[in-house]
């Protein structure tokens, strides 16, 4: 995969070789977010951040990334107030705003419609997400978190064993993960949903195909060996209708009394945030904050590093962000 | 005109002689523009980015050109989030917000409100729009592209012939643009509109009384020799009931095959976008976008320059910039 | 107290000494905010600006004042496009924003949530209002405001008599600034208000407890011999309807001949705006525009300098400021 100059739309462009270069480029870039240096490599260029369906995690997540190798953000929330409103075809927007900036992320509503708009877009586009469909850069933090927090175990994803909880049916982050798993060797699924919110049979068919295990439960069962909990939201919006998401509300919550009971005290737990901490919903107790495996906020921290990294490598700076190097002269918190 | 300092309020501000500086300028800035360099003149300087009517375009575009000079960018959107709504006055909010920045780029939904604005400011204010009234960067950026459109092909504004077609009542930009073209000298206008938005006589007599000649019809007719065709969208929120509006939708659709039948083949089309792309509407159909004449990108494309052009010359750095050059080390899509 | 890495929530976290070390750094920050030179000293810091409850001018001021030392600030407006909507509670929206910026300029709708979402955050944080609770830095202004109005007239806050009108029930602005000046010695406080909207009784306590002297009153009475004329606006969001807050409006309006009726001719005219201009209201007659003592405007110039002296010393870069020193080379109006 050539990074330079490239649309980032899916996790279906990436092989392990283009995911090990992602990963590389994330941990060189560790310094640099920790603030023990700056770095000024993008001082001048413009991050087009377009936001057409808010997400203040990921807009922010995108523009800090931006901003630490020391370029601009020009940002853009909401629909209502686009010239989509008057019928602009998303062709024309991208041709319009790729005269603005020198690289775009895009978040939209509309599935497919981040890859129309790549179509029309003379700068690289990265997909924030676009709808039910993909959300590339969320799937290679969650990974990137995987191989980190493993290695600190002296393991690998080679081999692994991961659960997977909640709504497997429309949890975007769950398919694509799957997705880039395939790529591995001899990962072991373990699949926990009600049966109406199961992993849809095209991604079984996915891990199958890789050759990988699986199995499908309704119910945390017995002690899991896993290397790897990952819990997920009830994905309200997706549903017909509150009633029916509130059913599954609650139904798989986590705290540290059932992780005793089910995990191993070395098992890394992980989601996608937000996640619900409501007392009917709770899917990570917040009695787990204290569990040092509660990866979930070194996840975020961990998306920072990852668009950071295919910012340099679609802009091509990858190579010269140590030579623009800087001292951090202010309070930082280590 | 001594533009450091002044307020850009309305095309009536300028002569012959302030828009060639404004061009001369603009033209220096496409180097810039076209990240062959890049330069830090404004390194430290900050737009007020004020939009109190939503429009992504233009809003970004004042905020990319002010990048583009080294600049930061403070923004603001929507009317409801903003004191005025507790019954602030322009005047307490423009002594405010102009404490807050070095210049200001501001869009209202009010005629009148920037120039009123700007009379409680203590710094540069830029009119990026008040309702039906005024947008004279918008004018500038229509006037920078037909110039520089007719130097490719050896022609200048003097002498041309533009048709303006659509609604050409309520159209803010074809009066703008006409109001411009009336500093030059012996232009040909064809104007066609439906009888009911007919280009206003003090238009018409501005027109007569500069010398110019005009053609006025209800549609398109035989082979009009026009250099210029500007096409433009009906203005659905002017007029009183969408029922109303909707009966002139798709009336002056331009597609491939009607440009032949009535322009010359090197007629460039432009169109002040965003332009209508739905079935019932498409106003410039998608089949001229292969059409090298289709210039409604390098509209877009030229705005930027524009802006940068008035930013540097309100702030008098317009001889400096190069002086502040930088290299680009980064991805650029040339 | 110790700035260096610590929250700024409250006034009451502030000691004589505390004010002093923030006034003498915002003094420092005038030629950067005149813009006879800048400094870098942040660049390529990063501020978190969230204003989950709207305000223009708060917001701006921050931005701009961390722009002024050099930094950039990522910015997120609204409630419900937040993952709060999404049952996200405030510490894990802390925990995980606390990981896109070096520091946090926050407003939240409701009391006690930016000390709540201190609690979760890694970098410090800087309350910017949270609902009828707190908003240090107003307070912070208007007491620079104070003394520097005082010093031009050679006199000091110690021995001053303030008169404070309007409604000082809701007016948080009152109440932490009557705060405050219970640091200092000999204060004389005119408080004028309806009987309903009087200033509570545990801010008067407070006052008595410290030794100063107060009178309660309804209306304007005689002459007043005020140093300052603290006016507030009819918090109308604080009352059950808008009926029973229309009563109030226009009560204590005050005019170029009520000022001249009931105050000195040097008297400083102060308000934490935005003043409502609307004719039934009109709390400050804009006949006072051209009277010099009207001071409301040089309190939101005064803000940026105190916001600057907070990030500079929460951030630790307070004696690095002018060693970062740069031109200014563009159009500066003085």
């Amino acid at each position: 995969m050539n990074f330079k100059g490239s649309h980032i739309l899916s996790v279906n462009q990436f092989d392990r070789d283009a995911i090990e270069r992602v990963f590389n480029v994330a941990h060189q870039m560790l310094p640099y977010a920790k603030r023990e240096k700056r770095t000024t490599v993008l001082d001048g260029a413009i991050l087009g951040n377009l936001f057409f369906e808010p997400s203040t995690r990921t807009r922010v997540s995108f523009g800090t990334a931006f901003n630490l190798l020391g370029g601009e953000v020009r940002e853009t929330t909401g629909l209502s107030n686009s010239a989509l409103a008057k019928g602009e075809s998303l062709y024309d927007t991208a041709r319009v705003l790729s005269g603005y900036s020198d690289i775009i992320a895009m978040r939209h509503p509309d599935i497919g419609s981040v890859a129309e708009f790549a179509e029309g877009s003379r700068i690289p586009v990265i997909n924030g997400g676009d709808g039910a469909n993909e959300h590339p850069t969320q799937a290679l933090l969650d990974l990137y978190t995987i191989q980190k927090e493993l290695q600190a175990h002296g393991n690998s994803i080679d081999g692994m064993h991961i659960a997977m909880i909640g709504d497997l049916k429309h949890g975007r982050t769950v398919h694509s993960l799957s997705k880039l798993l395939c790529l591995f060797n001899k990962i072991r699924f373990t699949l926990i949903s009600p049966k109406e919110l199961a992993m849809p049979s095209s991604i079984i068919d996915a891990i199958e195909n890789s050759g990988h295990q699986y199995t499908i439960t309704e119910q945390f069962e017995g002690n899991l060996d896993a290397d790897i909990c990952y819990q997920t939201r009830i994905q309200e919006e997706r549903f017909a209708s509150q009633d029916e998401a509130n059913q599954y509300r609650g139904k798989f919550r986590l705290n540290q009394q059932i992780y005793t009971q089910h995990f191993q005290s070395k098992t890394v737990i992980m989601h996608p945030l937000p996640r619900d901490s409501r007392a009917e919903a709770n899917e990570l107790d917040n009695d787990l904050n204290l569990n040092p495996n509660l990866a979930i906020f070194r996840q975020t921290d961990n998306g920072v590093l990852v668009r950071m990294a295919l910012f340099a490598l679609t802009l091509g700076v990858e190579s010269l962000v140590s030579q623009f190097e800087q001292k951090v002269h202010w309070y930082v918190n280590n």
